[in-house]
């Protein structure tokens, strides 16, 4: 039986690697880096350090593959989001029959943890699916941007007792500020969607390239900082090409009881 | 001016430590670890084996201490919490100004991570308000019994594109499954408050003990398994002395979009 490795490098900072994930990626024959040869980016620069620092194991391979472009969002989000997942399930199948003997072990290396805002469990569900290659799965924890964002901010993510919420910046937009969660953190925010919010006196904690030396932390109350935030943020995705960030929204006070 | 390194050191396996929290221990010239003395338990002694494991720092002390417990809530839940803060916040200044040269640096051992249902940054907080001792701080994220519980079960904790709510079992039984998000995670729950739903075909994701070699994990529908977690969760509570546990709740289906 083939076995899959799934395993969460961390936020960004190579040090935010565990020591199972280190253990994980020396069990491996053969690593799987998405974003294959020209594209020279940062985050695949960065896997390849990692994989460089932790990987003793002589017999260790890595295979670099092109990963297709997702389209933009036609008629439905997740229709898109299918279909796009179906042509990665092919590359996947066809690296996993490949590249991997009968009782080979792989590994996919996942930014953060694969359970959060992630598609690689998904992906690999759907190849299963397929009945084309069995595997056998283990998954990894790593440290998330959430947990970044925090330390950075050297702060808890609830208030005593309260819920918390993790949600997208399309649903921070679409549904505003949660009655349920004193603190609601928002991921994959393209478009500032903190600056939609009509309560001005929320406190905004925001992280971007959290654990990396680039990293920009500001924190105020939204109608202060909102807009200096959104400038920033430009300025350094402009500057980099590219930007991974995200923030914590915390109602003034502590919850009703 | 005193150094003060709060480390999560992940949700019970040791293999979930960090590199930079391997870092962090090891730059400490005092560690500070709760639960002085003879009250033996195995979180206690876990996290003796952690610090045996990795901390390489011939210079590093170790300072065990008593940590008062918590009063049973009398009115408010929150003021009782505020009144064993405040208690500890007084050990901790005590601990800080004693054992810490003027340039020392004392790190504090985390469960999980440092930002989630944890009191050491609030209790850290105080001590700075009182004004009697300063410290700059530093905080190092770890691996939560979140991640761990879905690395257990190798699952995503969101539905594509969806939020995702975490409580407490207090707030899963006053206010019921949320309608704004299509995962729940449950933590703190000592009552098994997933069984006062009325919705039973909520999938439930459940593990106890998670990452260490006592690992349980128990999933299906809730109407399936729901006793029989409550059943299990009960024998090995009684066994072990203790029980750690966590769940995830996943509404059947897809979001709408």
């Amino acid at each position: 039986m083939r076995k899959l490795l799934v395993i969460g490098i961390g936020a960004g900072n190579p040090d935010h690697v565990t020591v199972q994930a280190i253990d994980g990626l020396n069990r491996a024959d053969v690593l799987f880096i998405p974003d294959k040869g020209a594209k020279k980016n940062d985050l695949a620069d960065l896997r390849r350090l990692i994989c460089d620092r932790f990987v003793t194991n002589p017999k260790s391979r890595r295979v670099e593959f092109d990963v297709p472009v997702r389209a933009e969002p036609t008629s439905s989000y997740r229709t898109t989001v299918d279909d796009w997942h179906e042509a990665i399930a092919e590359i996947h199948e066809t690296l996993i029959r490949d590249e991997l003997a009968e009782d080979g072990c792989g590994a996919f290396l996942i930014w953060g943890d694969p359970s959060l805002y992630d598609s690689a469990l998904r992906i690999l569900e759907r190849v299963r699916l397929r009945g084309n290659v069995g595997f056998e799965l283990e998954v990894i924890p790593g440290i998330t941007a959430i947990q970044a964002l925090a330390a950075a901010h050297a702060t808890a993510l609830n208030r005593i007792g309260d819920s918390i919420l993790v949600t997208t910046g399309r649903r921070l937009t679409e549904e505003g500020l949660p009655a349920n969660a004193g603190s609601t953190i928002v991921m994959l925010d393209g478009k500032c969607a903190f600056n939609t919010l009509a309560d001005k006196d929320v406190l905004i904690q925001w992280g971007a390239y959290l654990g990396t030396p680039d990293e920009i932390v500001i924190s105020g109350r939204l109608g202060d900082v909102g807009a200096e935030i959104e400038k920033v943020r430009e300025e350094a995705r402009r500057k980099k090409g590219w930007i991974m960030d995200t923030y914590l929204l915390r109602k003034p006070g502590e919850p009703k009881e």
